[in-house]
């Protein structure tokens, strides 16, 4: 997607501070972190939103999960624990229309969760 | 899991209020609602956390993702938008160690996620 911020990061045409990456998936330091440790993990391929997934995405939205797990060990807070938040759509406050997982963590969170 | 609750709501053990059921899926609405529609997504499958998931999970994982875009449409809410939170361990805040997935929304919950 041409105008697409997070599909430029994808393609090294905006630069990122990359924790992970394989064939079908980039992390990504949040550059607004709200907390200690704010990632982005992301489907190279552009997709909106969780509303835009099909049935054909479930394999990489699974994988997305496995490396979400692998990324929380490499950066030290797998055991502590950490948060998963996907914004969709206008009230859920998505601001980059490219499915985006924020894995928050690095400090005690808490349960209130809105 | 006997001592799971999750598992006993599975089970029907615990009543709770069913908003979507299959073989693998059981979604309900959490019983302390932080929105309007505050709905818990669950694997039938006994897992404790996000922390805990295997490769051979990603299926199942990959299943729940359209399964709760298939909620959302149910409840009205796939268009104007919704948060999926997953809680993972101490610092991520998971008061039930059965792997969930909030669905928040009916009301706009703006950009600030912590």
């Amino acid at each position: 997607m041409q105008d697409c911020i997070f599909c430029k990061i994808v393609n090294k045409e905006i630069p990122s501070t990359i924790v992970y990456e394989d064939e079908n998936v980039l992390a990504f330091n949040d550059i607004n972190p709200v907390t200690p440790v704010h990632i982005l993990v992301i489907p190279k391929k552009h997709i909106e939103s969780l509303a835009e997934i099909k049935e054909e995405d479930e394999e990489l939205i699974g994988k997305i999960h496995t490396t979400i797990k692998k990324i929380a060990n490499q950066v030290g807070i797998l055991d502590k624990g950490f948060r998963v938040i996907v914004n969709c759509g206008e009230d859920g406050g998505q601001e980059v229309k490219h499915l985006h997982f924020h894995i928050l963590g690095g400090k005690k969170l808490g349960t209130k969760i809105a």
